[in-house]
């Protein structure tokens, strides 16, 4: 356990020490970072005793919410059983081989096999390299390029962040690597609302850029096409119904393979256990993380369909690739029991049948608020988009980070809600119950109007 | 807890379902894995009951040992109070933030940074981007190139196999990725233990290498430098003492960064806390995994010296990096209670004072073996060379795979000792003790008997 210290000397020690994740240091040492000491179910508690309704579920990830005392028992058995054993070398330990199998029941059929990794990126990192092994496997070597999304999101190492579109990611560390390339997100306003177009229209044509991008490159030199069913840290980009079947059929059409990144979609989010099933696509490849354990250990990895794992299996030989992490007996312990609690207490179904919907309904209220323009929900990740003028649907100027004075007024309210420019973005843990939804609109309608007070008190009306 | 099943019935799932790590499948499934199921001390048991010394903690790893209940402990209350919060937006956790504190008190004193990461891979990933940004933030945009070493492991993404030198990896998935270019290890051996050069004056020779790199590349082109100070997966290639002072003094002339790959050699190994202190470098940057944890939870990181952290904290802004899981507070947890026995136990000082010497004692008493060719020991690192005649020193035709018939009788003997090439390795528990050493001593000798005979009846001497 922590020792007990006052939040400005962790502040101190904070700025003195530990370099965080997508972050500028100096602006944050001169504020003090906000120290989280404790959760429970779907709330978290700050070093100053605020509660907060944590609606981003840590970072996607904590589906069945804090305080779980199973997974926490099974960390602990585990470890005390065997507390890491590694998979190299022709060895295996029972939770890792147990955990394969049960997610060989939870993932769609064509699935069968798995790739662990530590982290969502390690799995998209890996995705690049199976699917090149898989072609030259089968004599096809010049298949490398992997067609990506501008604005999609695959985690932060070299390869991850390269499939990913994030062009403020790019433009550090020399990225994106070669082989990669991007076509335009299914995004409608984005593209300007395209007049005379409905969005299922405009989900044909978005999915024709990438069969556009297939001819530009050359069918035969493209691997594989990569994107989340919902893009996540993109803003909660929830695609036209049209959009996935479409890329389903054009890659069947080129034969190039097909990858879902389940990292945030997957486990229940979007009231299926994959997002791909809500949406309508069969990938041959599936990259999931965060959910599998919900956060409390990291663990991550690639589920392989049967066509890529009979290539691998029988002509790939040895692939040259993999983690001391992969298969860790405690994170596979902690998953178990993950899924277990999922499937007892039909979380899925939930998500699907009760409180997704009800969310749905409940965000679909908030159009008559005077700052949004848009709102988006899939099971339960929910986005809604501020706008200077809802008639018109005329943007705030980007400079002026609206989203980030309302984020700011979620954080002073005791509320977790994450701003991407200007679409407020939330996707809490899949038990949240009908009341709970009710405090969470209670609180997005008072963050909502002390944000339009400031916009109007700054004339950015 | 994982259910009860046979040894079979294991073998059978792991075959329908785990994609295990470097590995050719089809033979495997001929043969089924071998299953680990629990493990005291530095022992692990099979599902056939089988005790076996776990000579390689694991994968270079449980530097504690297992069993150690103040690592489950630690889990499980950190577990219980707060699960995980990430480290984004502004937000900390206490445990990240006293793991980052603590280690900066035991790293050296140029170190006051972390920047916590997974995994060892997605350290070595992290690298690549953070000295490209640092070079950026500093005006020098055009300091991209990276140098490794040939048959130097910087782990499995696409930027960490391209760091490292591993030819099979390069063979797979379009590796390396640009801006990296090797240079030659400093393996003795491999160079034909040139005549009429000391080991001594090798070592500089080869260290001489990293200067003709950077001249051919061109001085103001080069950002960084990165090595193991012992090369780990490579075949525990102890380097000779002149090496890294030499690299150190090559480094400083052309003012390039120097980053050191901890991910084996930290937390004790070498006999030092970190092998930069045990082989005389003054690193930039210095990855770490593994050790931090003993295995326990998946935990990596960087170390940023002073000189890199002000540059990138005064003027790189927004480091555009970072994984959900940096920072994640159980494995920081396990890190400190980790880190904490390590101290308590007086694990360095042991593996300094006493028990590592008294290993290199007794590695050399094995050159007295006709097998033997050579031996070389680091702190708790050790490896010898299988060779056909000890008194030229010729080695065994590498198609006979002589190190992999003395792994099958160590397996077989109820040691864990890994073969690289002919090379056979150890890297046991920081925890063993002297008639431990001699235990594992018994056990080789026995192994090495047996391949002896092996060898001998197949007419291979």
């Amino acid at each position: 356990m922590s020792t007990q210290r006052t939040t400005r000397e962790w502040q101190q020690a904070d700025s003195a020490h530990f370099l965080h994740p997508f972050t500028d240091h100096a602006p944050l040492a001169a504020k003090g970072a906000r120290i989280i000491e404790r959760a429970d179910n779907i709330y978290i508690w700050d070093s100053e005793g605020h509660k907060i309704l944590d609606a981003m579920s840590g970072l996607w990830c904590v589906n069945v919410g804090y305080g779980q005392t199973a997974l926490v028992e099974a960390a602990a058995a585990q470890m005390k059983q065997l507390p890491f054993y590694n998979a190299f070398f022709q060895t295996a330990t029972p939770p890792a081989i147990e955990l394969a199998e049960r997610l060989a029941q939870v993932t769609p059929p064509q699935f069968q096999h798995v790739f662990f990794t530590c982290s969502g990126s390690e799995g998209n990192d890996t995705v690049v390299r199976m699917v090149r092994h898989y072609w030259a496997s089968l004599g096809q070597p010049e298949r490398q390029v992997i067609i990506g999304r501008n604005n999609g999101y695959h985690g932060s190492t070299m390869a991850g962040a390269s499939l990913g579109g994030m062009s403020a990611m790019h433009a550090q560390g020399g990225l994106p690597i070669p082989g990669i390339t991007h076509i335009e997100q299914p995004y409608w306003w984005a593209h300007g609302r395209p007049k005379g177009l409905s969005k299922d229209e405009f989900g044909l044509v978005a999915a024709g850029w990438l069969e556009a991008k297939i001819l530009e490159v050359g069918p035969d030199k493209v691997a594989a096409f990569i994107g989340e069913p919902v893009q996540g840290a993109g803003g909660v980009i929830v695609p036209p119904k049209t959009y996935w079947p479409e890329i389903q059929r054009i890659c069947d059409k080129y034969g190039i393979l097909l990858v879902s990144d389940e990292v945030i979609c997957g486990f229940g989010r979007t009231g299926q256990w994959f997002g791909c099933e809500t949406m309508g696509s069969r990938p041959d490849l599936m990259t999931f993380a965060k959910g599998v354990t919900s956060g409390y250990v990291p663990l991550g990895g690639v589920m392989v369909s049967d066509k890529v794992a009979k290539v691998l299996i029988e002509q790939g030989g040895e692939f040259e690739h993999g983690f001391t992490y992969s298969g860790h007996p405690v994170a596979a312990a902690v998953a178990l029991a993950n899924i277990g609690l999922i499937q007892e207490q039909g979380l899925v179904e939930r998500v699907r049948e009760d409180v997704g919907p009800y969310l749905a309904e409940q965000f679909e209220s908030l159009r008559d608020h005077p700052l949004i323009g848009d709102v988006d929900t899939c099971g339960l990740m929910g986005a809604m988009l501020l706008v200077k003028d809802k008639t018109t649907g005329e943007a705030f100027p980007s400079e002026l980070s609206v989203g980030m004075v309302c984020r700011g007024h979620c954080f002073g309210n005791g509320l977790i809600m994450r701003a991407v420019g200007d679409r407020m973005i939330i996707a809490p843990p899949l038990v949240m119950t009908r009341a709970q939804v009710d405090e969470l609109m209670a609180l997005i309608r008072r963050c909502l109007d002390l944000t339009l007070v400031d916009v109007a008190n700054r004339g950015w009306l």
